[in-house]
């Protein structure tokens, strides 16, 4: 594991977010209900609300991290990601003051292309799949010497997220018993997992079943290619499971387990039409894992869910 | 003043929710940003989530908390409103098991009419216009019976508004230096205006330029009615304040602020595309208010917004 993802770096990240940054970087708040509201019998489900952070996404948290630790030269940062990542690094960009590059796929929708312009960022729509954008992002980066995010696999990146962890704890006064985290290429779990390390929280990583990076990876004994198809995939929708996602998970997450797409979109839809929070399907995996009991909690429990997102077709929310 | 609208009978009220209704009536969250967050030159603004609560709006306060102070008769409740204030009757009698008869004029929507129905309602459609379809409900209760509730001129409807402000102080531990509310009969300021009466925080009521109750009460000296045409007037579209309302206001009141429905409908757009806030138009008055400098607050004021509903079509939202 990297040396420099620590609980106490996570929290120098935070003071570091919470003294100059917080123009830009919400703390999120944390919605507190008792289970019985969403339906299941446990004590509390917590809400952490990162749907409503800068960018749509709690991504902007690890890529403001990513700029503010490194030396960023005159060629700016580049990234290849034409979701939450390339969003979250063109906001944060934006927010410093220095170019950036973003590569997407031909795939990539009409909306998310304006979006990433109407944050000055400069646009390549390049190859039919992501790894071919990824492959110019990185041929681009080797003759600018652009600094290089990355949604997921990058010290930084993961301890931007886990501020998410610290921030819960802070806000409720107490730990929750478990946290449900969505997983893609780990970056969020990563980071929350290295906060509640030495703690009594358990980590509980989800995935949609058409989705399973780190399922597959525990199966086979080491991070392995999978399928990609789910309805979350424009989110969690990384081949693989990041190394330093694996590392962590391997130590401090008990747990993993698959959500159906269908699971998915009736936990979305329930989140809309109850509780009026809109979330991309990415960031229904939690409820959907409670309502459809993949996973079941004690009856004392405190479950904390993180809302990760909130970049989605309004129409998905069913009116 | 009703005797029974008091700081003390809000206290209680809070109490009550907190001890048995937390299941139901959510302590929605507070979402606490520097102005520069939302690009305003002010210290703090709060914004209160309200648009999180049950059945989608701060009615279900109110509505529950009439329900809760008074024998209900075996033919159940009864009220005219094919908007936010029937739905949250709805809701709460579907809580407490009573029956529940809503009257809407025809021209309410098919989606509204089927939200009704699903939350258990007996459901009559009748006349074209709002004052009808009352004129058939008041006719029906003084037949069964039924226990009236009222979108906002009653003093347990008015106290159940009151408890946000109360929740909102415990929520920040301190009181706000203002506090921006939408008026439509009135209900929500002057619960609000009840809890800070005797203290710093100035309440400011804000109303669409084409929905003006208080406004034009305000210059005749007396509630008279109104022409109502706003974009929110689906939920500020009383025709005249509420006695309640008016004669608390006259007291606690000292701003009465007006926005045109272009102001409106941008706030309502920036919520949405920069923090992911799904409101309705009644509830962006607030930010409308700041945005356009119709409300200018000092640099180092804490301003609190009350987003007040969700009931909206997502159509609206702009993508």
């Amino acid at each position: 594991m990297n040396p420099s993802i620590s609980r106490s770096e996570i929290h120098s990240t935070l003071r570091r977010f919470d003294a100059g940054y917080r123009h830009f970087l919400h703390e999120t708040p944390l919605f507190k209900l008792p289970g019985a509201a969403l339906g299941i019998s446990c004590k509390e489900i917590w809400l952490k609300l990162e749907q409503l952070q800068t960018s749509g996404s709690f991504k902007a948290r690890g890529m403001l991290n990513r700029l503010l630790s490194n030396p960023i030269p005159k060629s700016g940062v580049i990234v290849a990601s034409g979701g939450n990542a390339g969003i979250a690094t063109a906001a944060a960009a934006k927010l410093l003051g220095v170019p950036c590059e973003v590569f997407v796929p031909t795939i990539s929708s009409p909306a998310k292309q304006a979006r990433l312009k109407a944050l000055g960022a400069t646009l390549h729509v390049t190859g039919s799949a992501y790894s071919e954008a990824l492959c110019a992002c990185l041929e681009r980066q080797q003759h600018t010497g652009a600094l290089l995010t990355h949604a997921y696999d990058q010290s930084e990146v993961v301890v931007g997220a886990g501020t998410i962890a610290a921030e819960i704890d802070t806000q409720a006064n107490a730990a929750p018993d478990s946290v449900l985290v969505s997983v893609g290429g780990g970056g969020l779990i990563a980071g929350i997992a290295t906060w509640y390390a030495d703690s009594a929280t358990h980590v509980i990583a989800l995935e949609p079943e058409l989705a399973p990076t780190l399922h597959a990876a525990r199966g086979a004994g080491e991070p392995v290619d999978v399928q990609v198809s789910s309805v979350a995939a424009d989110a969690l929708g990384a081949k693989r499971i990041g190394f330093i996602a694996w590392n962590i998970t391997q130590q401090h997450v008990t747990q993993s387990l698959l959500l159906s797409d269908e699971a998915i979109m009736q936990a979305q839809r329930w989140l809309w039409q109850h509780l009026q929070v809109a979330a991309e399907p990415s960031a229904a995996l939690g409820l959907a894992a409670l309502q459809s009991g993949v996973y079941q909690p004690r009856s004392n429990e405190k479950v904390c869910l993180v809302i990760c997102g909130a970049n989605l077709d309004t129409k998905a929310l069913g009116h």
